[in-house]
């Protein structure tokens, strides 16, 4: 046969069963295609189960052979599209993608309860006058805990450091399908000189937090009504929201567990080996 | 000029200054090139910034042709590829792709001080003997509160309602670069006869809570040690997580909101207008 002649996809196997091919040299659709028919003749007779094609968009000319293959899109990133094709007759049981982004908002007081506000440039609040808590999104593989501790530095030049988690939300079709979680996090100052450098800045300032409050954009929303009464709640000294502690995995890998530490931080931290 | 006589692609602008064009009937790759050229030249004209393209999987043949016109891609799902042209000279402010997963676990437990447990076929954990908790993924466009109560419901027949996020942890690289958010949430069982039908669960029962949390697997792993004893901390009545609330925004989209309640509840939920 035809097919056998023709050297298989160079492949690393996953560890659910699967392999994964990687194309990292320029070729003829043509020939990618038949080397890709010989491959996954190959992965089948192995007994894999689910085939991928890490594609960077560089080989752009060879999607439109894997897919005639039978592949399916997975996820892409800037660089690369990611395909998957699975083997056995049974309904797969990839892992799904990516479904949610993640953004970050900051409660920033300082010892004159006042609050650290911005106005932004750009965006639903562009040119609007309102003045609004420094937010941003994690970076991919970013923690929560450094990532609004890096936005208010970014945004206001203020050196912070994160306290705790007061609430989250999420809310769907945020952007194309996709949903969003988004934490409020209280952080604790470290410096008080204001100095913004983001483009998508307008100003920046220190506000008493009741005037904060008492602005319409927040009174007349029921969620951001909420988070501020939650804040003013903890400013004194009534609410307790979730801390964070960094625990090790069998693997290795470092996590941040977020948990209310009100009552259980001096049991745990007491078994806690670090 | 020739690109002037040829029909620009069909688009809708968005919210942020950027037009999508969508692709839904096949064409020749050659054609698609310069209508594409036609429509960038256009939206430049008209003062753009993001241009987006959505290329459902079936025209396929077309990525070549955006990828070499200077598109990138920006997301995928399995039946379309979406990419992206920055138009103007400036930075590019395009929202970032989903970043994360989500996953949920659930804590379960009877009026006897037993905590519903499964052993999973498949995985890590299959065939180890190992009694988990019932963990799965939240589905695109689910709530957190709602996706757990499905999972433990498939997995264990058992029905339950949704009391609070116990703790979550943040992950990296759970998933090619991709990270993960995984929610412990309490619920309350509603009936207690189990009746597995998952493909994935071998066995699952009630457990003295006791028990599991003597199993080497949980006392080994800090992460799940961490988490049993916040379990137990919980039912001895000394821990409050995060409750839900659903709050509608000024666009009239619905949100859960997830904190503390234990001191607030009765002040925000006096102002909640329902």
């Amino acid at each position: 046969m035809e097919s056998e002649k023709i050297e298989v996809i160079s492949a690393e196997e996953d560890k659910h069963g699967g392999v994964i091919l990687t194309v990292n040299k320029s070729m003829d659709s043509l020939f990618f295609a038949s080397k890709l028919k010989a491959s996954m003749s190959h992965w089948k007779q192995q007994g894999k189960k689910g085939m991928w094609i890490n594609l960077p968009i560089q080989h752009s000319n060879l999607v439109d052979s894997a897919v005639k293959a039978g592949f399916r899109y997975h996820h892409a990133e800037p660089d690369y599209l990611m395909l998957v094709y699975w083997i056995p007759d049974t309904p797969d049981t990839l892992p799904a993608n990516a479904s949610h982004r993640v953004g970050v908002g900051a409660f920033v007081i300082n010892s004159k309860r006042e609050v650290l506000v911005v106005q932004e440039s750009d965006g639903r609040f562009g040119g609007t006058g309102v003045w609004k808590m420094p937010t941003g999104a994690v970076d991919e593989g970013e923690d929560i805990c450094n990532a609004i501790v890096r936005e208010v530095k970014e945004e206001t030049g203020i050196e912070t450091e994160f306290v705790e988690v007061l609430a989250f939300r999420q809310s769907h079709e945020s952007f194309f399908q996709k949903s969003d979680l988004f934490f409020v996090c209280m952080l604790q100052p470290r410096s008080f000189d204001i100095q913004s450098q983001a483009s998508e800045i307008e100003a920046a300032k220190w506000m008493p937090v009741e005037d904060y409050a008492a602005q319409p954009f927040v009174q007349e929303n029921e969620l951001f009504d909420f988070i501020a009464k939650i804040c003013l709640t903890k400013l004194d000294g009534n609410y307790t929201g979730f801390s964070s502690i960094c625990t090790s995995t069998s693997s290795g890998k470092r996590t941040y567990l977020y948990f209310n530490n009100d009552t259980i931080a001096s049991h745990l931290l007491a078994s806690k080996h670090e």
